[in-house]
């Protein structure tokens, strides 16, 4: 067993707060953090590049034995107090596993035949961009476009992700003429999706070839330009009170159109 | 304007902090609460039984002229201090507007020709029921079975409908004996939603007449018993990496299949 680290002052610890609290910090340094078991198992299975690994007293007795099989050449493994765990855990019942993660290099996209792809446009709520990966994971959804929305390395995206982040293809894309021509290169036809009954609706619009969905903003929707961008529009048919479906159900609802 | 309110031993204020706590005292008092302007707006518009509207100073001057339009015949108003508002609120950023509410009693379940239901059995993360009952609501289903899920009257649940607990009729059963009895005597054939690749696919199993599909737990699913109970056992194709649906998502999965 290594040193026990009490103090907040021990510099892996001083990182791993500023780049849990900051994008800033973590576009500097490439790195961003994991908190819990699984999430952290994930990111070793997956050989996402995992510099510190952090455990509790308490977690390094319970799950250290686990752990410590991956691979961890690469990595520098620290036991902590309890108490400093609970220093820096994001939430009050804390497993107190925690993680230093390289952010993966960004590879151009490759574009599957009949691939499907959906595109989050200004999404803000971090629980809904996690969700949106889990389900694109699930489904099979061959990639994930995120262009002006709340960054993928906050640990609160990271959290509801729930692991898919480490599976899922995810191309952020710095400007909207930008994501245009990625998708009119790689032979994309883009759908917005909108709430209006004068669009096409899924149920009938037929999904073909290459396909991307764009998903807007949870208030606002699409910016009406984008809209007109896509070669068309889409809408989910519905027979209640609209407005009720929040922005990851409507993705889902969508992705799982877009895979049957 | 009322006198304002200080003392966080006033009777109504009391009351408010008892409900929000403990199921024990809902169902005693047969009242819940309510936070935030939207939801309890939608509760007096859809004329539910608000007993008392409490409202910061400064939601009484920001909001006082939109919400005392409604019919307050049968409610009593207060105004608090801000002071008192961000105390009895569950949220950091508080719009400082309260209410108290009715339990409804229970009716007994209505089904429609072609009626489509879900059933939450043993649901427990108040979000994904919040949001289930939001989705259900969006896609018009037309009754919600809970049965040894968590209180629907819990704030969090209540927050995460967005209003749509006062719009969809949601039945509350006591035992899995009388869940099966109600949907029995209704003549609704029942599916057990599961994870296995053996059960009958959503997208194949056809769905016609009265129609109920259950939901199991977040983490274990139905147990093996209830899902041998209905008729029978159905699935959603996945292409992915399966577990990584969330139940919400897959359940609004479902009632998008049951509705389509």
């Amino acid at each position: 067993m290594e040193n026990i680290i009490t103090s907040k002052d021990n510099p892996v610890i001083k990182l791993y707060q500023k780049l849990s609290d900051s994008k800033k910090e973590r576009l500097q340094y490439g790195l961003f953090v994991l908190e819990g078991l699984r999430i952290v198992e994930d990111a070793l299975r997956e050989e996402a590049r995992v510099s510190h690994l952090i455990l509790t007293k308490q977690a390094f007795d319970r799950f250290g034995d686990e752990l410590l099989q991956a691979d961890l050449r690469d990595t520098k493994t620290l036991v902590i107090s309890n108490e400093l765990g609970n220093r820096i855990a994001s939430t009050s019942t804390t497993q107190g596993v925690f993680a230093i993660c390289g952010i993966p290099e960004m590879k151009a996209p490759v574009f599957a035949d009949n691939g499907r792809y959906v595109v989050l446009f200004g999404l803000q709520d971090p629980g809904n961009v996690g969700m949106i990966i889990r389900t694109a994971d699930a489904l099979g959804i061959d990639g994930i476009f995120m262009c002006g929305s709340c960054d993928l390395y906050s640990p609160k995206v990271i959290r509801s992700t729930m692991g898919s982040v480490f599976r899922e293809n995810i191309y952020i894309i710095g400007s909207e003429d930008e994501l245009f021509e990625v998708l009119k290169s790689g032979g994309v036809m883009t759908s917005a999706a909108v709430i209006d009954t004068d669009a096409e609706k899924v149920t009938e619009c037929g999904f073909t070839g290459r396909q991307a969905v764009f998903i807007g903003n949870e208030g606002n929707g699409l910016p009406a330009e984008v809209s007109r961008r896509c070669d068309r529009r889409v809408t989910i048919p519905m027979n209640g009170t609209i407005n009720s479906l929040n922005a990851a159900m409507a993705a889902g609802i969508l992705m799982w159109e877009l895979k049957k």
